[in-house]
């Protein structure tokens, strides 16, 4: 245990000792009532001033300079005067070594001046891991959905989980539950797929595994499911409005909420930043309260996004003032306020006129005493600092790392493979073979996980490079690196004539290796002040409107294709690119590696060599052409058809273009081949309720080891509205050896097949087409039809 | 008056004496009572299949086949026994000569076959006049709305009356009033622009002039304001589905119709194809009842789009049979079926069990009651039949004519000139000057004037195409024309070898010359059959993702501007193209001519040699990259905001994109330079509103006689939910002669500063910004701020 100070010393014996005994005389203290319990009595306890200080925090801690933490003692103290309830590490590229001791001091300091007692919680986002530096650098969100495996999906947020508690992180921003809608925003990456229960899949997992619950009846981490509600906005822009339609917000977007909320109760929610139908979430009374604590039955704190408050008069102009603002979203239901730096808005409620406004403090009051409940919840006022020796051995530790490796490796999409993969080994370089491998493109040498991964692209510590992981597999000599662009952040408006030098050398590697791995993708870097200039492309705060490679990627691409030298196109990037015709037929094999984390290149050169066989499937479709979305495979039924030409001159005037473009939702190839055969459907009865009984052998007709994912979609015949073409209900990841068989039965009940309209939870008896197979593309689905009667 | 047979004279004899005479016994043809009460008596007379005949009609009476109409007298018989509501002239290829005394004699022919004498009505589309051949072809709907000459599109449109009354077409399916939303929607040519206050003025006055009752006092030409409610469906597809919200659906979408029902009365509304928030508008009850019945208060006929009803079974799949489909409409409140071919769906409503369900007899009644009441009220039951000789004197008269010169010249767009124009004739052909013009491009030598005109594009009956505009006014010696690429349709797919050598012609062309107009653009042809294939772009039925110009058409303009030849672009076409920034800075002159009708081609080489100055203005914003869309100027605050960069850097992360390009709504040039000077913004009373009064000083401050669009648009500054950057709200277009200034005082009342919030009319009080000026664009607006004091 650290011991820094005075302060911390007391508050460590304070602790140990509230730890051992359980019964206390002052009720909030005393362990063995509820967490509704205790925050009532404290709430009693506490002065007006106190109360709204609990309704924020201090976010960024500190700040960074070279590669070190800062404090500013001043800003901090004025910042905790007035929000208190909360705090956050600040800058990502921070060390954990070095914030550790930091945040310990702090927070003795904090408990000991508080008057009460009260202690901050630790509140950091956790998208691919630890949100600073030094613990296990994961893939992002949207690559370990690509791997379509929940059970290795929930070991790894445990992992998550346990570095986060090492650090004290006892409240994370996650997971985000978007479902995507449009592959022009910057976000998508932090999300896990355009479909909704596979959303709520992995999300609800994610829930439970942080959590859990500890030996002393602890949740460990409490969680954030968020953006409520949001999916893309106006343009892909982040921030920009929303339409509405009870039908669209329930069925479409809510899912995640409504399955997380029944299965996993979130502690928390974000409210998002957008506007539906005109109303700014942070004021929208209707969704917080009608919908989401009435219908969806909501029981936790809602809180704000980053900034949202201010931006209710800054930017929607909904209200006329700070404390306009912070009134107004205060009476909607938020309860707690995000706001980075400086004076947040519910700070304004300080004033003492606001404790003689009966409905301010009533929603003052069950605001805190929410809050106050997640912090009594996950043993703030009991738990000892966490030590830097547990924080050692926890970070980084070899099972995470192992299991990091495990999801990456299985997070690959392989898109495209005519034959010429996995490569020989003996072909190539260092193991004798007389072949080399040009490694290309700006991609090729940097890590690029995420903006919410806490890592420098361009530095070693954080892992190894594609380019780092050939040659460390391969020699050194066996490999020739070519950039290909000039520059990491591709510039639209530059002439391109430095370029022009770089794509020229990046021929004449590939030449000269007689195979090209060429690594093309977007977004560079994090939060992180470096990283932020008018150059950067997807990301948050980026919207794209081209859904080509930023800058001169294309031409380098093209310009080693013309050269006819065997290419492999690795795509690194948080979003979906349009690959044109060329592209797609004159690459030899294609895979999105997404935002794999430390070990995309590990795991790309393991499964370019054939020792990892792919499993990775698409979570998002990959649309044909710039303006030719949304596409997603469970469109509605009218969105298409129509148009006068034939069925395919439809959609999009262009002959080739579809609604359901070849690289859809669920796609992914294998080293091996797999068969599904002898699908059967049936109607059955389980306890008290019926389900829809789906099997399907499979088969793996290979040569080697591989995995496949079973999906089962469905849709009634005939609807009360209109409901998709099709919707994932199930999938199951399936390992087989060469030969081998399985029967896979997957079971659905009836309850779940219904859907909202206006509000009601309906259901459709009659005719159901059920699909199974290995992705959501018709040609790889088996149709069985079944019979739903009514049960009435 | 023409006399077909025995029946027809039969009819004759009968209608005059109605005339003539103004009581009758049976109440139902007593012409001094009103439509309703003759409605409903005869409604009382009329049996089971009687009525159920009147829900729907025989669109498509004709055949084409050689340039010459043919009759099916089969399946004439079949559609009529059971749908005898309404007729239509069928195949706009067809000429009114030819159409006239067939039409009659069929009408004459059902009259004296009718137990109770109920008369068909002829209904038909009205977008650029007459929807057959022989009529004045006038621009496309877009085209006149950029004119932004609200006296001069009323005359037009009594022009248009007149024609249709000529044909005795009682009833037409315009105008479409849906509000440009997606700029990859193949009608939006059809649409007047992307501001719904723009589109509720032109739309009220064609609906006021349609209308205008005669001598008689009968309704000269009922309207059908369509398609309730729509914008543009997902994808930019016509069909596809539409997201809900109600302020969206109040603020964004309905304000013609709350506009038109309040001051034009509509008498019949046609529902659109599209669901909203997952219900078809066929079968929502909820926005054809309490929104359009209740909140908007629409009296008239609720009809379906072609083939609407159908759709509901067989696409969208919210109905399980036709039947099913049928009886959910009628229950929505659908009270009239369009289905151009074939028996309709509300036919099956004949079977004799219907008769039994009074639910259903009772929804018949209503309809049917609806329907007949605008027979009455456009005096079916007593006019005429139409006479040859009238017919001929009315269409395409020299009043017909000029109008429509007049309003093409004022609706051609000039977006750049960089001083090349105008024109100097002198230095050009056959007026003495040395130089030539290449006239270039596939749209060059042909009439595109959108697929709701009834022209062959290629049929030189149909008017003058610009290259034969320039031949006629300049001499054909001065001109060379070139098509520049292979197809009239271009092919996305084709390889482009054949148009390689088209476009070596059109540029050895263009540099003999010294000087290209180079007409580029996308759709051909109309609804005939000639015309629908995988090919084809824009118009109803072909969405397109990609905003460029299709085909070849782009290398075809890089090549020419490569050359270095002046170039003059003209785009000619219903949509917005992508210019790129190689186009907005190489080309000398841009124009739009939109979808100008019979008179591009004159009104172009007029304009470009100065013979009249150009006045249009832009009613729709031209986006600047393929994606880069929503684009219109009323965007909400939380749109055009946020992101990490600089403030440019953000929308999408192009650097030079934004959510307000420059070829922004409102924008356009003239030739010569307009002022506006002492802006003022008042608070004044008048009777018993308070009005907000803006006046500005216009000044013709160049040299030659012109036409500016003086436009106001305002805002509150804070608002209760999201409210547009900024709103039009009133224009004037005013002709001034050089040297000249003009006071121009435009006045809003207070109450129509407000919108809609949760279905209840809001106006905030408070600060308030107003902008006059000449576009859209800030750099061309002046500010004036107000207070708006409550006047509660």
């Amino acid at each position: 245990m650290v011991v820094i100070n005075r302060a911390a010393l007391l508050l460590v014996a304070n602790v140990v000792a509230v730890v051992c005994r359980r019964h206390d005389a002052t009720p909030y203290l005393d362990t063995t009532l509820s967490p509704a319990e205790r925050a009532t009595d404290l709430l009693g306890r506490m002065t007006w001033e106190e109360k709204v200080g609990q309704l924020g925090g201090v976010r960024r801690a500190f700040g960074t300079a070279g590669g070190k933490p800062t404090f500013n003692r001043t800003t901090y103290e004025t910042t905790r005067t007035t929000q208190n309830g909360q705090i956050g590490y600040g800058p990502q590229l921070n060390w954990a070594n070095d914030l550790l001791p930091l945040m310990n001091n702090l927070r003795a300091e904090h408990l000991n001046d508080s008057r009460l007692g009260i202690p901050y919680i630790i509140v950091a986002d956790s998208v691919n891991g630890l949100w600073v530096s030094g613990g296990t650098l994961f893939p992002g969100t949207i690559s370990m959905a690509s791997s379509w495996n929940l059970p290795l999906y929930e070991q790894v947020a445990a992992a998550m989980r346990d570095e986060n508690l090492a650090m004290g992180v006892h409240w994370v921003l996650s997971p985000e539950v978007d479902v995507i809608q449009d592959p022009r925003n910057g976000r998508n990456g932090e999300m896990y797929g355009e479909d909704s229960y596979l959303v709520g899949e992995f999300a609800t997992r994610y829930i439970k595994t942080m959590q859990e619950r500890d030996e002393n009846g602890w949740v460990k981490v409490a969680t954030t499911i968020k953006h409520f509600v949001f999916g893309g906005g106006s343009g892909g822009v982040n921030r920009a409005s929303m339409f509405g339609g009870i039908n669209h917000i329930l069925n479409d977007l809510a899912p995640p909420y409504r399955k997380a909320i029944e299965e996993a109760r979130p502690l928390s929610l974000m409210a998002s930043y957008s506007s539906v139908d005109g109303v700014p979430l942070s004021i929208n009374r209707h969704l917080l309260q009608d919908v989401l604590r009435g219908t969806l039955g909501f029981e936790g704190l809602i809180m704000s996004d980053a900034n949202a408050i201010e931006y209710l008069f800054t930017e929607s102009k909904v209200a006329s003032s700070r404390e306009d603002a912070a009134v107004k979203a205060l009476a909607a239901g938020l309860e707690h306020e995000l706001h980075p730096g400086g004076r947040g808005l519910f700070s304004d409620l300080r004033d003492p006129k606001y404790e003689a406004e009966p409905d301010v403090v009533s929603l003052v009051d069950e605001s805190v005493r929410a809050f106050l409940e997640i912090k009594f919840a996950t043993g703030m006022f009991e738990r000892p600092l966490p030590s830097v020796e547990s924080m050692k051995a926890t970070l980084r530790n070899e099972r995470h790392l192992e299991l990091n490796r495990n999801i990456t490796r299985e997070s690959l999409v392989m898109l495209k493979n005519d034959g010429l993969l996995p490569l020989d080994r003996d072909e190539i370089g260092a193991g004798g073979g007389r072949g080399k491998i040009a490694v290309l493109g700006p991609y090729a040498d940097i890590i690029n996980a995420g903006n919410y991964a806490p890592a420098d692209p361009l530095d070693r510590r954080y892992g190894n490079s594609i380019r780092l992981s050939f040659e460390k597999e391969l020699g050194v000599d066996s490999i020739i690196y070519a950039q290909g662009t000039s520059t990491i952040l591709p510039s639209y408006v530059g002439d391109g004539s430095a370029d022009e030098q770089a794509i020229a050398e990046a021929v004449e590697a590939a030449k000269a290796a007689g195979l090209a791995v060429i690594v093309l993708g977007s977004g560079f870097g994090n939060f992180d002040q470096k990283f932020i200039n008018n150059e950067r492309t997807d990301t948050e705060g980026y919207a794209h409107a081209d859904l080509g490679f930023p800058g001169r990627q294309q031409q380098l691409l093209d310009a080693v294709l013309d050269a006819g030298v065997p290419t492999v196109l690795v795509m690194n990037a948080g979003q979906v690119f349009v690959l044109d015709n060329s592209t797609m037929s004159r690459c030899r094999a294609i895979f999105h590696v997404w935002l794999a984390g430390e070990y995309t290149g590990d795991a790309l050169v393991e499964t370019l060599l054939g020792d990892i066989n792919p499993s990775g499937k698409l979570t998002v479709t990959m649309p044909q052409h710039n303006g030719a979305f949304p596409v997603a495979y469970d469109l509605l039924p009218s969105d298409g058809v129509g148009g006068f030409g034939s069925a395919l001159a439809y959609d999009w005037h262009w002959p080739q273009l579809t609604r359901k473009p070849p690289l859809a939702f669920g796609f992914g190839l294998s080293y091996t081949t797999f068969s599904m055969s002898d699908a059967e459907v049936s109607l059955r009865k389980r306890q008290n309720h019926k389900v829809v009984s789906v099997s399907v052998t499979l088969t793996n007709a290979g040569n080697i080891v591989g995995k496949e994912v079973v999906q089962l979609y469905y849709r009634p015949r005939y609807t009360t509205i209109e409901f998709p073409v099709m919707k994932l209900i199930r999938f199951a990841k399936v390992e087989l050896t060469p030969g081998d068989s399985k029967r896979v039965a997957l079971e659905v009940p009836v309850r779940e097949l219904g859907y909202f309209v206006d509000g009601q939870w309906n259901i459709d008896h009659g005719e159901y087409s059920f699909w199974v197979g290995s992705s959501s593309r018709e040609e790889d689905l088996t149709l069985l039809n079944v019979t739903i009667p009514s049960f009435g």
